[in-house]
């Protein structure tokens, strides 16, 4: 077995969603699995270092996995040629700078979502990466959730007929903190922290309506400040002046209208924490993170307006699950695996720093929207 | 027993919501249980006589219930002093003028919504009727729907706590005729015979919003033409011009988002085919056309965003139906009881013809806003 | 990491309750945890030595646990200056004189319930500390129940309105030994050996009731002895003289009225070994020990009285189990965690030996209640 | 056939429960089947008048059963040699006067609970009864519901050896009439139109204990006064002066325990509206008003405190419910017959004024305890 090594430095993992989805669950899956296997005899095995500013963390994460190098010192590891590729997870504000550097350093490109704090910034990073000649991807992991992956399906195979409109309901209760913990970091809900659940959300909603239901041109959002107050990690109360809800709807280049809720103001009563209905000529689909139902027009219940009658119809009932064909894999390994074979086969990989920015542009559009109280056109980028 | 007779000419029942809601379920249902009771000792009858243009269809209806009096000559009804109310359900393009009509025939009146085809005329009604002195209401139904009455329920009784926000949904798959019938008449996906969506419900989430989460202050809405060919009632395809779908938000001066969206191109993956689901600080709730569907702060579930597992928590199975209490009469015999107690009683009747002037004006702002792109302020009526 | 090491002398841990609750599922399960946290660098780390009257029964249990240190030396080890907590867990009757000598030692305390064999006693002990100036906490495990913290987060987040009543049933049957042997030692139900079932559940009454409905002010009990013959470990038959259910109602400072029985001697049907029923104006909830059910105002049904047919409503059907969203600590560590913060940070600690005395005083007031057969107040403690 | 005509004079029949317990679902079954079968070829027919205050209601009624007669004049009845039972369901105050004339003009009695408005008065027309040779019972329905028939059955087989303790819990939540109509009349929560649960219920609990579990011999009770305003038929706020809710305990010269609650204000999870626990040496029972469940000591449970893990016995399934093996009358129906053999056939009848008196005895006792906070002894009747 040839085994193609890849350097990969990881800074910002420390964290939850870094070092559980993009280390454990992908980079340390794929050594664990022997690679990222090209052919019968070839594949590609990433080789990891830690890095980030809390030495404590960086120690024990790396004791956790078996003593994965760490080093506190970037420059250090950027001006190694072991090498070859630099990823970020780190807090927004810090993700310009440190990919900026990396770039300089001759490094293939690999970070979170968003890719910037500003649109502006976000096209640097991708001009920086294209002139130094750098491959460049972004994490856009609800496209690899089993729930979207069955919609690509449908939509591959012409299930839907005429696309005609879709909604999504994203989020659920957040408690306030005061009789029981939060469940997310209370920064989320600090403006000055780079809270906001618009430039958190409408990044994810500009890949998952342009590579499934035409490009975005336009857009129409809301958001809203709904709980004034809530309580800390520390159990003290504090301002939440960043928006917790956003009300949203798209206009792609097809004609599909797209109406997107996300809150964390509002207790769930559907399939799933994040579900996108798709209503199609021919039939609609609901789309969870890991299931889909269908019902195909010939399914197509026919209701008739009566209240003075208990419902006669049982409307979950007249849908269809599909069935679990396939295997699926964790939807940041999947990506992580489809970036590898990009850097080492240089098979096509859609999503890079240009695709990243869209969703920075589509987020200060949205927050624009708002503020303007009108409708905004989104124009073509650079 | 003392009898309040009530002589009440009913134009354009002849539809199906007329004969079925107005006609049989509501006047003769009172007829049929002895009058509205105002005390021991007395009690309202309606006298009913039919009027329309088709004479055919007068009989018929005539005949169906034992005789109703009927007549096409609509001026000699109004002069006949036996009638003391004018209540018309004819299509929206016909009600203006005849409703004027009776107005200066001093008739008392009620109609169905929208109460006229544009701001303009429903004010003019208004002002008229007012003038006049004559008492006047419009069908409000929504109101009457024991779903919504469950919701006014925990409203009264303080459940949500402080309210944040509200999400319609209305609407199902109407069949487009060309393989099997469409479920509703041609005209109204056709914009010169008066279709149109946004005409045909913003004028119900004008009521449903001001009577339950506070009055609407501005709106911005998005219609959309989905299906562009469809078949009419004599199986012949046709170019459905008018908007057969509509994305609406509304702000309240409670400070409530109402994001409600209507449509005849969806299928339906909810509880019923109109659902509101209103979240507050305390608790929230789903409300169908009866039933009503709970969930209080403490039964509030903790989800976690794992999607490399099955969903663990059946999101439905964590509300609570409430129980069926009350005993509810069909929705539009409520509205006439309450009305008829306002013509002989005298007591309070909230939904008059500035109430659905209301309506219209909210349709119209509904359709500038789609024009415009842009939210439009809601300006107090004269 | 800096570690304070609390050096604890365990006494009379060798009976189940002691070397489970306290030593196994506490103690040590904490020293397994590293400690209870301070913050991100400072743990408290405790110490333990174990003394009593068996030697055989010490040195198993030492060993039993890798070698805990023991003696039998009671006075060697409060002279010792490593340790400065004492902890008793010996029978009723032994504790005031330990306690009284541990005090004397300077030594900060903590024991079991009840504190003493009488409330004078009870009171000493309290007043020795509090003059000693050393710190002190008695054991108050019910209030750490998984389903009593959540009967207590319905009472800070105002689930339940204005409160009415409550309802508390607890015990099972236990078996009388003749033809299968009893669950519960026979010197429960000797009156000489200290048995007796209202000094040992009046004491937690207390304490449920005073933390969470309002201070007691004042007391009706009724004992009674209801088998009169049981068997005892060696199967021979004794007198059971000690009282083996009590009948009490307590009325609280907020005027609830709290009606508890407790019992040896009932067949459980209900939904725990020990359920507490909350009505409130605006909802009601059913405590167990790890589960809570609400039913708020509307989600109460309306039931009608009518026994010619059978029950149309299934009652526990209307009620909500509260979701699992905190995870639980066993309840003895968790008041153990808190003491331990008490003692080295200095937190605030409820459960004092004050508190241990008016549990005291509950258990005795009872006694009287039902001796004089009538209602007594219950006076402030010194 | 033979058929002993029995004339009834029924006054007070007019109200919900006259009209559907004992007209309907008594008397007028009763001659639907052809009277009170004594043998092959006798039978008790009875034959009815009605008389009552409001002569629009009796006009009702008699039309509502194919013309009883009926007549305003009581005292022209009584004077009517064809009718030989005096029955009295008015609301209590009216009863004594009403009784003491039937009973001067030499009437069988039969009459509802309680007896009389006080025990005075109801040991009189005890005395007044006898000495007159009349024959006299009181209704006592609960004693023939269908689970307490089952529990007659159970007592009479010796399920239960050595009777223990009784629990009883009657009640439910009565609304407050402010958001939801109240279930019950006004004037059972206002202290000077005869309301109180006091009243109402404690005539129950005498025949029903002294029934079952021996003589009542003592008895402690607190009422409670837990909501302060409600709402009346006219839905008009008022002040709710009269308790509801009694928290009751009584001793029998069987040495059993039996503790009652009572209550308007609490929500039910329980097996039924009024449910009574009965714990014996040998098994234990809960009856509801037509089921019962069994757990004989062999299928007692061996439950284990231990709070740590979820509760390992689901309790309720460790009861089995008892069969239906025999067919019940509606309650009121059985006593019925029972008193119309008592006077046909001279068949013992328990349930006679004395017993009654005993009824009113128990509640004036129970107020008395409240007042004077102790037990009071129950002396022996005259």
């Amino acid at each position: 077995m040839k085994l193609h090594n890849v350097g990969i430095i990881l800074n910002g993992v420390t964290g939850r969603m870094g070092a559980n989805q993009h280390l454990a669950r992908s980079l340390l899956a794929i050594q664990k699995q022997g690679g990222v296997r090209l052919s019968d005899d070839e594949a590609i095995m990433p080789e990891l270092a830690l890095t980030g500013r809390n030495e404590h963390k960086l120690r024990a994460l790396s004791e956790a996995h078996g003593g994965i190098p760490w080093s506190k010192d970037l420059d250090a590891l950027l001006n190694d040629p072991k090498f070859s590729v630099y990823f970020d997870a780190q807090t927004t504000p810090l993700r310009f700078a440190a990919v900026k550097k990396a770039i300089a350093a001759k490094k293939n490109i690999y970070c979170e979502k968003p890719s910037a704090n500003s649109l502006d910034e976000a096209v640097q990073l991708y001009q920086l990466a294209r002139n130094a000649g750098v491959k460049h991807g972004v994490v856009q992991d609800k496209l690899f959730l089993p729930g979207f992956l069955k919609l690509k399906y449908l939509l591959d195979t012409g299930f839907f007929g005429e696309l005609l409109s879709v909604r999504g309901e994203f989020g659920y209760w957040v408690f306030t903190g005061e009789n029981q913990p939060a469940q997310r970091p209370s920064w989320n809900y600090r403006k000055k922290e780079g809270g906001g659940i618009i430039m958190d959300m409408l990044c994810h909603w500009r890949y998952v309506v342009d590579n499934l239901f035409g490009n975005v041109v336009a857009v129409s959002c809301l958001g809203a400040q709904h709980i004034p107050t809530r309580w800390d990690e520390q159990g003290k109360p504090y301002t939440a002046d960043a928006e917790d809800a956003a009300y949203a709807t798209f206009l792609t280049d097809r004609g599909v209208v797209c109406q997107f809720n996300s809150s964390w103001t509002t207790r769930v009563r559907r399939d799933d924490l994040l579900t996108v209905h798709v209503d199609g000529a021919n039939g609609s689909a609901v789309a969870g993170l890991r299931e889909c139902w269908i019902q195909p027009d010939a399914g197509t219940p026919r209701p008739v307006w009566n209240p003075d009658i208990p419902n006669p119809i049982d409307f979950r009932a007249t849908w269809t699950q599909m069935p679990a064909n396939l295997t699926y894999e964790n939807a940041f390994k999947a990506q992580w695996e489809l970036y590898l074979r990009h850097l080492v086969a240089d098979e096509p990989f859609r999503w890079d720093l240009r695709e990243g920015a869209k969703g920075v542009q589509l987020a200060e559009l949205g927050l624009a929207s708002w503020k303007e109280r009108r409708w905004l056109d989104v124009p073509e980028l650079p």
